[in-house]
């Protein structure tokens, strides 16, 4: 199993992308990476890890496409990039998955363009994974459609539920459509018929309302990419903001030194499933391959666990379940 | 100063409206109070009040508008309703202000059609109170408009500040538009176009996302009505979850019951700023009138505070305001 790393995507590379493969490499002893960027870039991050072993290889990609380049304008200009020799690779099948914590526009359209669709999809998407009562369940789209016309929320719903099965372990998901309320005629015009293309799948429980998400009233969130992308930051900001709010009615309380530190490791552990660290990445579900982003942000455990993830993906064979959910 | 209170809205009536407006009597001298709603009930509420005094008078409304009707056809076919006929009242300058914890499509349908818009107003808006580490800010719009023209978010940006400044005393506010991502060209056609739009505004600090709004990177966050009312809802369903994330943490950590009271009685009071309970209502703004909705589940102190929250409005003359505002 040869997974393709984008060694300069992220914030914090190519430091994190490195560790992050050594540390994958380390629980995974049928795993080889190869990480892909500016050959002597990676050289000299590699120079500090002596004892790296030889299954890790690097395949040199001179060109960096930054966090914030326009993704079309990118892809198309930088062809020597990571993100494209990567992925080229991929499609020639010299490995079987690339992932990267690089620009997300790039990533999806050179996914898109490089990779292609797979067969009967028409749009690929990208979900979250949303923390719940019940565990982390997708959210999609966060950010690869903005706007979806209604016959588009079907294919993403099937694409949800294989998704929360195959990575996530979910039994039978049911998919909620998020809506402003839970009746039938809610909603603009599009959102109704959109119920109406979704009302046939077995799995479709109808509209659901945004208080429905943390308990988990569905395991599939349907909504588009503009909704998505600003719930998914939202929940990531959670977290600090809690540690603020919880900060000031520690002091407000007048609790001691001991007592504060207990109350803020409590919520530091309840909160810690908001930790994107633990799931790493997400595919970009509906290419033909397995092309997977993480967070700008990702540590090295992060990084790790994305690799994780794709081997997951290329093992449980997701693609070829989601052509056959799509044309059954 | 006469506000009158829709006594069968919500979903604890008479009961709660009935103690809302007692408790706002007691707080405010000069505060008179009209309950509607059918006679009868609101009787039988008012003799476990004894007490009641007299500044409390009550105008006979026979129709209900349930919670889940039809806005429209509700507004239409019950004209006798007590949401009818207080803002008839209202009209008529027979009382200062109307507030109801009723069907607020009912509530919104009724109060453009029977107060009519304020001059300069193309549509009439809800926004919601979020809860941000600096205290309440507005967000708008979280219902009246799931669909937005790009001319609109204008509006909406200054009545938001007015709502700001003049009854969450917030000082210069800025505006910022939701958006997924802050460069300008980011979003959906009709996002740019609205920063656009926007751009001629000083209050504007351009987009902004979904991790700035508990920070409050801006003061007034702007969103179509489709993206504000998930997120509210979202919002309003955090502290439940964060009380099971934490219980969880507890149990897991062997807590004793004394120390586990105490993580719980702080996550508490940090969750405190999340009750709809202390903001008590929100107006319509742009509507010719002032009439507030709070939410369904009010409780008396949160009628209580919509009830305070109406003088509030009244006293500072924040329909004076918005139209200054918009002709500026």
């Amino acid at each position: 199993m040869i997974i393709a790393v984008d060694a300069v995507g992220g914030d914090h590379y190519p430091q994190h992308p490195v560790e992050g493969a050594l540390k994958a490499l380390e629980e995974n002893d049928d795993l080889q990476v190869l990480l892909l960027g500016p050959e002597k870039l990676i050289g000299e991050e590699l120079a500090r890890h002596p004892d790296a072993g030889n299954r890790l290889d690097v395949q040199d990609a001179p060109q960096i496409i930054g966090m914030d380049e326009a993704p079309a304008q990118a892809v198309k200009s930088k062809q020597q990039s990571s993100i494209a020799v990567g992925l080229d690779l991929h499609s020639r099948d010299r490995c079987h998955a690339f992932v990267s914590a690089g620009n997300t526009g790039a990533l999806l359209a050179a996914s898109t363009l490089i990779l292609g669709k797979l067969e009967g999809v028409h749009r690929p998407t990208i979900a979250a994974n949303y923390p719940t009562v019940k565990g982390f369940r997708p959210l999609l789209d966060v950010g690869a459609n903005l706007e979806m016309r209604p016959e588009m929320y079907r294919q993403f719903a099937l694409m949800g539920c294989i998704y929360a099965e195959t990575m996530l372990g979910v039994e039978d998901p049911t998919v909620g459509l998020l809506n402003v309320g839970e009746e039938e005629e809610k909603g603009t015009e599009d959102l109704k018929e959109a119920y109406r293309k979704l009302s046939s799948l077995p799995q479709f429980i109808g509209n659901v309302e945004g208080r429905d998400i943390f308990p988990a009233r569905a395991d599939v969130f349907l909504c588009d990419g503009l909704v998505g992308n600003i719930l998914l930051k939202f929940g990531e900001s959670i977290p600090a903001a809690l540690q603020q709010f919880v900060g000031k009615a520690v002091r407000e309380a007048g609790l001691d030194r001991e007592q504060a530190a207990q109350v803020t490791g409590i919520l530091k552990g309840a909160l810690s499933e908001f930790q994107h660290e633990t799931i790493g990445g997400i595919p970009f579900l509906g290419v033909d391959g397995v092309s997977m982003v993480g967070h700008g942000g990702s540590s090295p455990t992060a990084i790790k666990n994305m690799i994780l993830g794709a081997v997951k993906c290329v093992e449980n064979n997701i693609n070829e379940r989601i052509v056959a959910s799509l044309n059954e």
